[in-house]
């Protein structure tokens, strides 16, 4: 069993990265308070570089890791927000990084990755082949391997966006984020704990892909198999790490439905002239479907992303 | 000729409505600043209440007005965004608000001023039809008619906006908004001639709609006859008192195409993840149809508003 972050690698990992990670406006609306019910504080990661969060955590692990480990360069297999991620920051420290990339992507996914400067290698749309390709590239290139989510520094970095959160918000009830491989659930709880321990941290989650919710109510670590969800950025099932830490600290999972992130999704989109993509809506959406749970609480949400297909939107 | 406002007018209309509009955050994004060659800091006007820098003006206007001359309501014609933002600061005002509105205008137009308890009238979609209208309704109601931009108060409300923004950054070599009716170009106008006098302020307008164009150019009130764009909030025409601020203040007019316009809109949605109208995209589309005019310029943008019908978007 690998060591597991805490709170000092998080502040750590924060001073590491904050010069290059764009401190994100919190945002609020009356009237989607008013439709919630509740005051919410968002925290607008869809602004972060990259239009994700991510950038935290790949900055994190290539700022984080010896130059002699990533002096090749590193390397992911995604299609999704933590290729284009770790793109950025290789770049930033002028290292490469190798993409594996299903070659079903949709071509503006790999046209965002190429433009961070990312090194695409293009594979058949299976798991295996996506590890095999992977396993491949780095034995060819001895490109350093960060995984989207079950990684130490990966984790610290995402837990920098609740910091900055609470920094700016006080009295919360209430912290939330998606749950998809768990990395941004697992820093902020961390974050989250230590800092303001009455605060409860609380997930949600497509019932289509609800391993995180069987697997934290079961003790069990559960994969998801063939999860099916609007919200691609949380198909990915968690990891050894963030279980443990998930289990640790996470106080509640919520399933929601998928009409109720389309619905979620728009009431984000009309009222506060934000674009956020599916992942990003399923917490409101939680608070959409348990609204006595939370009515009139102080609840910070971490919006995760804005990356969508604006030809390609569900309403 | 009536009264032109100037600075202490703003000054004062600042202190009244302070506390009911809401303080919009200025966003930046380096990879939009790539794109155009400079540096642009946009006053996000798309997040007030209503989505439209519209409600500084209404309220201006609602809150300035006599106890005597408002006690029986403010009375409007419009489909847009003035017509949302006099309802909601004649409500919060404890009064109503007659809108008159074309019985063609879309539904969700029409929904969006009947959620802010404005009481609508429907006419034929005729501008004939529309003043006769609003003054059959002024007669039987004695409601105050509150013009969308040709009015003292109305301008003062929209110079309020580029006053948050001269307050949070230093040394704009520009200031930009777009131009229809020319009352955010006014009141921004006498804002930055005042703060900050060594500021060109410059416009953008489409060529569609091109009426404060040629009539800066030429020193005539030029209405425009049947214009056509896809910034349908830039449709109207220059009034008396809003042409000789203009005349007065501004340094300079920009004319764009629809292309560039819907180019400009994308690249903002997808860049920065906020959703803003076709109208605020026009100084974005001048910046990229004159590269060289504000090649490494530090520009403050006023993004106007962001209510778009999500079901009919141009790309």
């Amino acid at each position: 069993m690998s060591e597991l972050p805490n709170f000092d690698n998080i502040l750590s990992a924060y001073s590491r990265i904050k010069n290059q990670v764009k401190r994100t406006p919190i945002l609020s609306s009356m009237s989607v308070n008013e439709i919630l019910n509740c005051n919410v504080f968002f925290k607008c990661e869809n602004f972060q570089k990259v239009g994700a969060f991510k950038f935290r955590g790949a900055s994190n692990a290539v700022l984080s890791l010896d130059n002699s480990k990533i002096r090749n360069g590193v390397a992911t297999h995604s299609s999704g927000n933590h290729a284009q991620a770790l793109a950025l920051a290789a770049s930033m420290q002028g290292i490469p990084a190798y993409i594996v990339m299903p070659n079903n992507s949709p071509k503006v996914k790999s046209d965002a990755v190429a433009s961070y400067g990312g090194k695409i290698i293009y594979c058949e749309p299976t798991l295996q082949a996506r590890e095999l390709t992977l396993e491949n590239i780095v034995q060819q290139t001895d490109a350093f391997f960060v995984h989207p989510y079950n990684n130490f520094y990966v984790i610290c970095g995402q837990g920098t966006a609740a910091l900055e959160l609470l920094e700016e918000t006080s009295d919360l009830d209430i912290v939330m984020t998606p749950v998809g491989g768990g990395g941004l659930l697992s820093g902020t709880s961390i974050t989250v704990k230590a800092k303001s321990p009455n605060t409860l941290v609380i997930a949600g989650e497509p019932s289509g892909a609800d391993d995180a919710f069987r697997s934290f109510y079961t003790g069990q670590l559960i994969p998801s198999v063939n999860p099916k969800t609007i919200a691609d950025g949380l198909l990915t099932s968690l990891g050894s790490m963030t279980f443990q830490i998930i289990t640790q600290n996470v106080d509640r999972i919520f399933t929601v439905s998928e009409d109720s992130i389309i619905n979620a999704m728009r009431i984000i989109w009309e009222r506060m002239k934000i674009i956020i993509e599916p992942s990003s809506a399923v917490p409101v959406a939680a608070i959409m479907e348990n609204v006595d749970f939370f009515r009139n609480k102080r609840i910070g949400v971490i919006l995760s992303g804005g990356n969508v297909d604006l030809g390609k939107l569900p309403f």
